[in-house]
């Protein structure tokens, strides 16, 4: 295992060779090496070569940190949990065929936040020869406000729906009554605890657009409990995302056993117990998550101890890490193009991406780090700042960073890019979208081809009458 | 002439029928009226109707608001220069084949700002049947970071290239050298004059990633005088967006023909003067941005007076007007799904788009206002929050708009969505892409369609060894 870290006095940038940590906590992916032309190598493949053989800018994959990662996931609760645990991967954090394969061979459900979302699950279960009978009761379907069709394309394929609220609820209900098809649910209720990656608050009513209020919880618990049509597994809650903390989550279990026991009384034996997701990743050397096994093992003694407390059996424990098992897996590489000097003031480096890759910085506020990928050893001689293309002035991927003196074609790759960034991409300036690349073991593949001109007009339509 | 307005007292929103400002000043587009069943009718459609047909979310852009847009503009322009004066488009606003399509018949050139929205630009004269040498030549290629396949697109077709840094300005020299193409260029220089709306700053040396440091004025012009094969055509600066007063940009003329005074030294004789955009819309009732007319005027005025003073002639005048151009001839039509009330607190509603579709109250904190176009003449009795779809608690349109009471079902306008809206939006969450509509006298056509769920998965690839 490896990972990158900075030497305080020299300001030098060097991979450390035996890290130990959780990829979490890794800013490169765990293959990294350099090479001895002084370039970075990921999964075996050279960083520069591949942008010079599947363009620029390119998402870089390795297929070995996010398996690892997700063993490390699967081994842990295993490891503190005794009774029966899934993890579900949430794919609103990167939502594409290739990766969900993967992350189905490991064992893994998927939390769905959308039709989109689910039909490239559906559609990478199928395609990759994985059983479907397996699988599809493996996934989750959340949502504020999904649609009646988002619904019926998971009822229709046995997933299970986490219901948000008395309408979606209520609609439900109708649909079960006018059908005879089983309809399998999980409860989700605003938990009362929320995060602010190093703080969080109790309150007893939480101003967020997601949950049913704890305060309905009777009702809700009446409501399904008199709707045999309706199969209530369990309870869902989620407290944030970015976590650097143990304790929210282990409070939130004690939260959720509660609420278990509660149902018990309304007739509803609570199968499945859902602490969502939201461990945080490190995204610079300040950043300081807790490990994968840390975060397991809270969550996993926490419950175990409150059913012992209340005297109920172990629910099937589901968590759902997005951020934590594909963010340091993936790096963005770009090629840096122009430079320009405002003297006293800042230097601008500009790549040939930016916001409409990597929305992050601009949405969030969000810091990255960033190294080039063909000169790994060179002195980190100047801070500048790394501006993306757009025309936009807010359209800078990184304030003052400390890198070599770059020139014109230097790969600049910036790190721990797998998490909600071509999730968010969009075609901003009509730039088409990035390619990815999975590698491992020296084998490079594509896994998202780049969009091309045509593709920037293909929903475009003329009017006839505008036409001459 | 429409416009929509609130009484102050009842708290009720009504049309004013004889709007008499521009209308980059009314919130909603100019031809938007209620008909007997107190339904929002826009370009001649209702609403409402458009949803059942198109579906939903849709963007709906009437065709009239637009083309008065450009007319107002080109009429200013006529009215107050007395030399040649060229308006361009700033297609980074929303750049479509149909919306370049109207705009390019009404005279208008474009500011493109990379590879994607030249060759819409261009696919759109070409298929229009519009003159193609008519409009080539009114093409600008702006970016900080242009690549050399973008310069080359753009030699090719004969569009003048804004160029914005010594490397750019390098790279033309050695295309010019190896090649016999001619290039045609204006030079942008950072003003020394920024915008934030109510007010601004000037400073010698501004930070910003954009342009020339006006301390190279000399180097710049020193460098273009001695190559022959490059035209420089004239200078462009641009000093911001969503501007609500006149006089920074007639500052900014009066530096502009203090450059052209320079480069005469040079022997360059500059003959474009290119004064950016960034003229305000309204989005909401305090939003006070000044008409066309006015903005037009000033800027007008102080060419021709700085002009006067230094004895120069008249240059050939462009500006690039983009979110006043397209703004407010579009509304963005949703269905409302879900509500929920948290005791005390507030009470949300959600609709079925969001920070997808429209991402800048995520990222820019923008405010919006919306009407239910169903229930036009409801009493406004409830004051909610109108979330999006997303799994994100930042996904939230509009906080605190007074409404009527809705149900699920409703038609919830957003209105002012022209600019930054389609053009920013992504798949987060893999949700499609809406479709948008041009309305004209009762007409509706389809210019985008809408996104299936088979396009989500179009980029998408499982490498052969992944398949079992």
């Amino acid at each position: 295992m490896l990972s990158i870290e900075t030497n305080q006095e020299s300001g030098k940038k060097f991979l450390l060779p035996n890290f130990n940590g959780s990829p979490n906590q890794s800013l490169l992916p765990l293959t990294s090496t350099v090479n001895h032309e002084n370039r970075l190598i990921i999964g075996g493949c050279d960083v520069t070569t591949l942008v010079e053989r599947f363009g620029s800018p390119l998402y870089i994959v390795d297929e070995e940190t996010l398996r690892s990662t997700c063993r490390q996931y699967r081994e842990a609760f295993e490891k503190y949990y005794p009774g029966e645990s899934l993890l579900i991967y949430a794919s609103k954090a990167w939502s594409c065929m290739a990766l969900c394969n993967i992350i189905a061979s490991e064992g893994f459900g998927f939390d769905v936040v959308s039709a989109g979302e689910l039909y490239t699950t559906l559609q990478a279960l199928f395609h990759s020869g994985l059983s479907y009978s397996d699988n599809s009761d493996k996934i989750y379907l959340h949502g504020n406000n999904k649609s009646l069709s988002e619904l019926n394309l998971a009822i229709d394929n046995n997933c299970t729906i986490v219901v948000d609220n008395w309408f979606e609820l209520e609609t439900l209900a109708k649909i079960a009554q006018t059908s005879n098809k089983k309809i399998c649910i999980l409860l989700r209720f605003t938990p009362g605890i929320e995060c602010h990656t190093h703080e969080y608050i109790k309150t007893g009513h939480i101003d967020s657009k997601f949950g049913f209020d704890p305060n309905d919880l009777e009702a809700v618990f009446t409501f399904v409990s008199n709707n045999s049509a309706i199969e209530c597994k369990g309870i869902h809650a989620h407290i944030g995302s970015q976590i650097f903390e143990c304790k929210p989550h282990q409070d939130l279990a004690g939260v959720l056993v509660d609420w278990m026991k509660k149902a018990v009384a309304y007739g509803l034996p609570i199968k499945e117990l859902n602490v969502g997701g939201g461990l945080g990743i490190r995204y610079t050397e300040s950043d300081d998550p807790p490990s994968i096994d840390e975060w397991a093992k809270g969550i996993c003694t926490a419950v175990v101890a409150a059913c012992k407390e209340t005297g109920l059996p172990q629910p099937k424990l589901i968590a759902e890490p997005g951020r934590s098992l594909i963010g340091t897996s993936c790096v963005t590489a770009y090629t840096i193009g122009s430079r320009k000097v405002v003297p006293g003031i800042r230097t601008y480096i500009a790549v040939d991406g930016g916001m409409s890759d990597n929305p992050r910085p601009i949405t969030y506020q969000s810091e990255y780090l960033a190294v080039i990928a063909n000169r790994m050893a060179a002195e980190l001689e100047e801070t500048v700042t790394v501006a993306g293309k757009h025309c936009e002035s807010g359209d800078v991927l990184i304030q003052d960073i400390k890198l070599p003196v770059t020139k014109p074609g230097d790969i600049l790759v910036v790190m721990a890019t797998g998490a909600y960034n071509y999730s968010m991409a969009s075609n901003y300036n009509r730039l088409p979208n990035p390619a990815a690349v999975l590698v491992n073991q020296g084998e490079a593949n594509l896994i998202i081809k780049r969009e091309s001109l045509e593709d920037l007009i293909y929903q475009d339509l003329l009017p006839e009458r505008l036409v001459k």
